[in-house]
């Protein structure tokens, strides 16, 4: 591909999310393009293409990764579809990019590593807290050794509402919340892996959706194989915004990420000191959303190893299902007993 | 006893808190006086006694106990010496003050409680956190229900420096640090009490003490009877100060406490920005230690039940005693069933 | 113009502030590409414009005007040639971007003012700091009453090397620097006009070329006509980074802006607590400079007035103009005697 | 004196800042004690004497300077007789601490000095910013060339409430509340002097007053004799508490003080971040207050020279003339002016 052919990039899924990446790819990307839009709602996709210029729209997803135009495919539909899609657009020969889960059992995380393998096409998962400049110059950092060996971590996620108790399916906590968290903590631990985890998980905010399942607060520990312990937190209703916010500290110090002021301006009144917090995950990592999504085009276009790999998003789903079974048998679980059950 | 008549307070044990608490009680607060200290250690209290122009010191503690000069006393010796100390304190009349832990064991707590309730003396513990103005405000916005009902709390105590591997007790990192915690959790999540707890530790500070029986890093998670899960945690060597803070989330809101910062000096320099830490508990509590004692000879002047009492101490320590069951069982504990054992 | 035809602008001067505005011309605006590129330097157009895929370069800024496919210029050029750039442009039937400041003399700003009015062109200035979300809030804050009338209001910029000193013209200081902060006062007091000006200003980063009448630090107090009383501060060389805040104190309350905090990563270590600052404008105001010229290209297509105007730029001269004279004089002076003598 | 023999001090005036001073002379300084308590409003002594089990009590000021117990006074009347009262004291052999400012006029304060240099009894002034932590460390780090060759400065004060604008004598924003910030600055520029000064000051808190002279609001600029240029900046009515910050910068770095928290506890709700000031100068300076009178009893003892001296308080006063000279003439005034005039 020369430099002024653009990567044509076909967005899956025009959604919240969906609708984000396709305005990233429409306006905000060097040297990309987006290609077209599918979802299977009726008008959906022509909907989203037409607002951004974009030639083409389809209601099979299918014909988009059949579609010989398009270079690589963004994934954005529900997380419970990533798996498939994923393997199918690596059948097609696409470079996959896809939303965090990529998939929420190992046999379809297994399937969708293989897939893209076998097809030779790059596969990068949407952990976008690792493209925000904070958690990343931490990870740097700790990479680097500044604070020694970590020995305890702390990641949170706390989402601003919970809308609509009823449609959130089990465990959706652990598979689509927390795994950021599980994520991060990985990442904020270079090296190291998980070995254990103990979980608890309830209804608190809404607990008249308890008994259908509902699961809106939870708090994993895990222990690594370098001896970190690290905490995992989530909440689906943080009144006062999108929280989220890590903490790793080590033998030689300690680095804090997050900040949910909506800006630097600060107010004085009567009632004391008060600042804004952002409302929506896309204010809190707009910068992040994008640079991911300019890592995943650079990576496709210097055919470059991603930097965010399937063997992540398994690695993250792992400590999911371990906690998900330690929430079922109230104890701790070896993460190696979830792999091999998995297996 | 008139307004005239300093309450006099013994001072048992001269160590670094003692010494501490004996400079407040004969220089910081108005309507008390030091009058006498006691340590059995050869020339201790002689000395702490002459540098506060104190008149009476003790090798005897049951000396100072049977000084009828003395109207209550502050009990500052090794933690497993407390509860007797606490009793025999009692059964001779005095209003008694004892640093954290009360007891290590919950037979001992109880026996300490019953024989203040039996001597009709007020018996106040140093859980410093508790007058902390931070720590306090948030204790009170909780309970007037600022935050609603409390989901997600977090208490961490990271002390400065391990100086010492060979000498901590086993043990120690719950019974005498997290206990901080333990009742700061307490505190935070006012009319809940603890229902389970599960703990991880280790040495990571100092590895090689390990099979020594050394643990020097922990996490608790406790789930309390409103559903509220809360996260201890601690180190015994943050190269960065002395670091102590809290959290508290709740359904309509969240309240953070604890601030390292020596000063309010903010350096900028090519390196970046800059600020120093505190490097000790006596700099980052100095105002909540007078705080303590203060009010415990308020207590004492008014004949009111004191703030902090032997039940909280109580209260704490099961938790912790869960804590170490956790640790040895690799499940989680119920508190009732460490209840139940001791009783 | 249909919603298809995107708006093509022009770049004039291919500069540092210039390469960046062409980055965001030819890539984060929707709706808007980079048709063309001017500077006179040898090569700098083309080189530019191949890095962009822009078709279009020139060396002879006058056959840009020229060119019929270009619909809107911005304007990066040197400070001193801005004004008879933007009423070329103007002339040429443009709708014009001028970066800060318009002009350096109040006869050139108006003829600046007079050549877009005549020629019906939207004309805006590089305000940029009316772009950042912080100082934007703040001025809404303030215009809704937030904080009562204003009283006491401070803006300052310290810019992070001076790498050249020898190269800085006369009074740069209050023409080019100062005058985000003149332009940032009023927009913080919105609604009051200044009266008077008293400037102190030194070489105290290179006193060694004072003689040559370099100035490189300054300060101003302004008086506003609601009774304001408002201080401007600047310096060439803050070894920390690029640091720009502001403040504004009123009968209700305060308002202050500015972090120059490069992420939200703390780190804490043996040194203390820890934070790297921004080293460069683009950096801090990144986002204000994409916002500002989307301001300007939505202003052009939906042909509106844009939001900072050539009378914006006009009001922060006279300011810049009564602080020199200031210095000149030692004593304080009334911006309506500059504007009578300028007229 | 031996160790054994406490420092008698007689406190006089026993308004709002001298009762908190008696209170640290009766029981949070040791080593001294509150000897006696004079002032000339029926009952006052008598009152603050006996709430704090002080022995004596005066409505004879004199008679406190003449009582032969009395080692050391503590002057805390209003302004315009501090002068006078030093003078009395220092002739009665007392070692005297008097509140800010020590005169206000220069011939007083060259009286007041005379006379302790001629009595040969220490002469300490209330400056007490210069005991507070963050100040002092900023002071510390300036001296110890931390931010290299200061460049520009700023110390402000706003007063939480203006009660009683009909009692506020003429000037007294620029001799009682600016007083303090002269002094900062002088003591964040260590080794420089002031050369020049230009103020502008108003009534903007209560306008209706401004024709009796009311002066609420006020910014000063000052150049020093090392170039620096500094700001001080008052406003009597901070509706958000009582605010004191500072900042120096230079030509190797920043430093920043100045923290009107009330505690360190943030709280985050549905409208944002929030957390408390501090109402109240005893509150933010408390520490500060003890640590002076702590320093004087120090100094008194160990018969060292005072860290703040009479020469401190004349050239605070100097500036805050000059300042005042400004105001009247409507330009910048050369701080020798003022020194020659007053000589």
């Amino acid at each position: 591909m020369t430099t002024h052919q653009p990567l044509a990039v076909g967005l899956v899924g025009a959604g919240r999310m969906g609708s984000f990446h396709a305005e990233t790819l429409a306006h905000r990307l060097p040297g990309v393009r987006l290609a077209a839009v599918a979802d299977p709602a009726p008008g959906a996709a022509r909907h989203l293409a037409d607002r951004l210029d974009c030639p083409t729209a389809y209601t099979e997803i299918g014909e988009l990764f059949a579609d010989s135009e398009v270079d690589a495919v963004v994934i954005a539909t529900p997380a419970r579809t990533h798996a498939d899609l994923v393997e199918a657009a690596a059948r097609a020969g696409k470079a996959v990019y896809c939303e965090k889960p990529m998939a929420v059992t190992l046999a379809e995380a297994d399937r969708a590593i293989v897939a893209a393998a076998g097809a030779g096409v790059p596969l990068q998962v949407g952990f976008n807290r690792r493209y925000d400049t904070g958690f990343r110059a931490a990870h740097e950092k700790v990479a680097a050794g500044a604070i020694g060996t970590p020995q305890l971590l702390r990641s949170l996620t706390r989402d601003p509402k919970l809308a609509d108790p009823a449609r959130v399916p089990p465990w959706t906590i652990f598979l689509e919340t927390l795994i950021h968290d599980f994520d991060t903590l990985r990442y904020l631990n270079p090296g190291a892996e998980p070995v254990d985890a103990f979980a608890w998980a309830d209804a608190l905010v809404r607990p008249d959706f308890k008994e259908r399942g509902l699961l809106d607060t939870a708090v994993v520990t895990i222990r690594f194989d370098n001896g970190a312990l690290a905490t995992a937190e989530a909440n689906f209703q943080a009144v006062y915004g999108y929280d989220v916010r890590g903490e790793v500290f080590g033998s030689a110090g300690m680095l804090t990420m997050g900040d949910i002021r909506r800006t630097h301006l600060t107010a004085y009144g009567a009632a004391g000191i008060g600042a804004e917090c952002v409302a929506y995950d896309q204010d809190l990592f707009h910068d992040a959303y994008v640079a991911e999504l300019a890592d995943f085009a650079d990576s496709v276009r210097t055919a470059r190893a991603p930097s965010v790999t399937g063997e992540d998003a398994r690695a993250a789903l792992t400590i999911a299902l371990a906690a998900i079974r330690s929430v079922q048998k109230e104890a701790p679980v070896r993460i190696e007993d979830v792999k091999d059950e998995a297996a």
